[in-house]
């Protein structure tokens, strides 16, 4: 059999020993397990960020894989530590709504509080749960131990409210979700949207970020036909509709920032 | 048997090849092995820095893990390259107190001097000891060479004299000895010696930056307890008194540096 | 048998699950390989950095390592993806000159263009190339599929026109390909032309840079013989000439960037 495979995407920064601790707790209770890290430059507390690109990336998992995610601006307070498995696998984190976009990309099957302590480090900090909580929970899961020895299933967990876009005529409302390394801007606009009010590759559009003027652009296939320098609308590799401009920042070009709203105008 | 682990610590940074070259040659001697970054981020040549990062990961690593750490502004000068037997495992770097503080932790047995050239890479540079001494001795160790057999054992190596924190009445005088990437300011101060002067959670006690006013706060569980954006005291998760802030960055809003003094006024 | 070893090598940075995603591909195809990072942090587009840093990683690695490279601005467009079988193992990525470097350093033995869709993923992205083109390429290599089942042998691929360095004289004229974490300046300088010289250590020399005035220093043998903060010049850990100061960032205090000339004059 294939050693099992724990993911790892926090907030949590490259430079301190948090992942590493994290890494040690896995491999001290299961050996046998390759740990990849997804990313663990979220932004701060950035819950939609972390869900997005958790949530991108699962789908390229093999069955089975087990995913810890930690962006947990309420560590220490009320907030449920949770598990959730899915038709694929498993997930685990904080009930913030982090985990959720993966969840239903992969289809829930039930959702647990984590609440038996025989499956924790035996001391609990107030801050770091991920290395006292969710790393043995995976290690644990990693070693075949049930979901449902872990605690109770719950009902009550949260369902996050991440804006959709919406359609009125020629106009569609989105939002910026990513902006990633190379300044392309991720929306939470689908292509399928586009494609129904028929624009096809070469189509002209306009795009007005936030209450910014309008500005013309065109749908292309991929970066290079556009001239170098221009901004373009483009699929992005994660399956959502990308401002991008051909080996330019766009960000910086446009000034962009996550959470802006932009509105695409066919 | 399980696998052994290899830890890395460096401020080699992440732009360049140096962590990978050293990984290509551990896997080169010894491929049966799993190869954990603990950061490669230390701040340049701050020994301190790493030194506290090495020992607060040390403990969650199984019995018998091999940890290389390099911060190691003499390379190529007269300080030693040494391995450290403990009552946990090895540990491998310069001599310059870097290995200490962990080995303290674990318990020192015996430390060599590594001078065995059998047991290092064929042609070794000047200025790159990580790749051509230290990653093969951590190589030959997990493939079961003793550690008395790269060279002798030694008494005089660097023991490091980091401060301490020190008591006068009400006072507590200590240092930040790192910020996280959350900002969080990490001091040399222990738990016990709030919980000696009867300081509970809930107390109130004022902290003094360098020479600054004393600024008034709360010793709390966690984060989520203090006002948001408000500053607090807690225990750290590497068991330090922390100076942290509710969803904010402590260090900035008290523009706080790594090495500035610290006095808790209880 | 060992476990086969593909390392990645790319300009997508840290923050985006990108590098994951290729991960995940590979070790949904082959689950039995140890996956190294040799960099993401290259400057985006710089295919000069990448190919250096490649180059000079892959000679520390075992024998039947398949490197995958990703510094790729022509992606969706005409460029070639390509695999070359090299005399010590394989590298994969795009016909942009890229993997030249080590390839020429490890001994070309062919070159295929990567064609046929069977050992691609089933969607392809007009952006992503590494997730779906290059990471299956490298897997499938490392289940043992022979390098021409991927598409036919190619001739035209591009070799990279990097500057050589020229001597005139008492002058050797040279370019800074690459400055590492730490602001050492690497130049394409190798230290046999020094050597042929009669440079030895300690000989004094002038350097110039872009068209500044020369400025006096030393050929040295490591950092730590310089005095505090001064500039040296001396052999680097990739055997090439380099430019760095004692405990200081030699780019820092000679404001260097990628890309400028440089002048030894001996």
């Amino acid at each position: 059999v294939n050693k099992k495979i724990v993911t790892l995407l926090t907030d949590f920064g490259l430079t301190d020993s948090y992942v590493a601790e994290m890494k040690a707790v896995i491999l001290s209770i299961c050996p046998n397990v390759t740990i990849i890290d997804i990313s663990h430059v979220i932004a701060e507390y950035n819950i939609r960020m972390g869900a997005y690109l958790l949530a991108r990336s699962v789908e390229y998992f093999p069955l089975g894989t087990i995913h810890v995610a930690v962006v947990d601006p309420g560590v220490g307070g009320p907030r449920k530590p949770i598990l959730v498995e899915t038709n694929k696998g498993f997930l685990v984190g904080p009930d913030n709504g982090l985990l959720m976009l993966a969840a239903e990309k992969q289809g829930i099957k039930h959702v647990y509080k984590i609440e038996n302590k025989k499956y924790m480090l035996p001391k609990i900090s107030e801050t770091f749960h991920g290395r006292d909580i969710f790393a043995p929970t995976a290690a644990y899961l990693a070693l075949g131990i049930p979901p449902q020895e872990f605690g109770k299933e719950v009902f009550d967990y949260v369902k996050p409210s991440f804006s959709e876009p919406k359609i009125q005529k020629n106009k569609i409302f989105g939002e910026i979700i990513h902006i990633d390394h190379f300044g392309n801007l991720v929306t939470n606009i689908k292509p399928e949207l586009l494609y129904e009010k028929k624009v096809e590759y070469g189509s002209h559009l306009k795009i007005a970020l936030g209450k910014r003027k309008p500005v013309k652009t065109v749908f292309l296939r991929t970066y290079s036909e556009a001239p170098q320098g221009k901004i373009l609308v483009m699929v992005g590799s994660g399956d959502f509709i990308e401002i991008s401009a051909n080996l330019a920042n766009a960000a910086k070009l446009l000034n962009a920032k996550i959470g802006m709203k932009i509105i695409l105008i066919l």
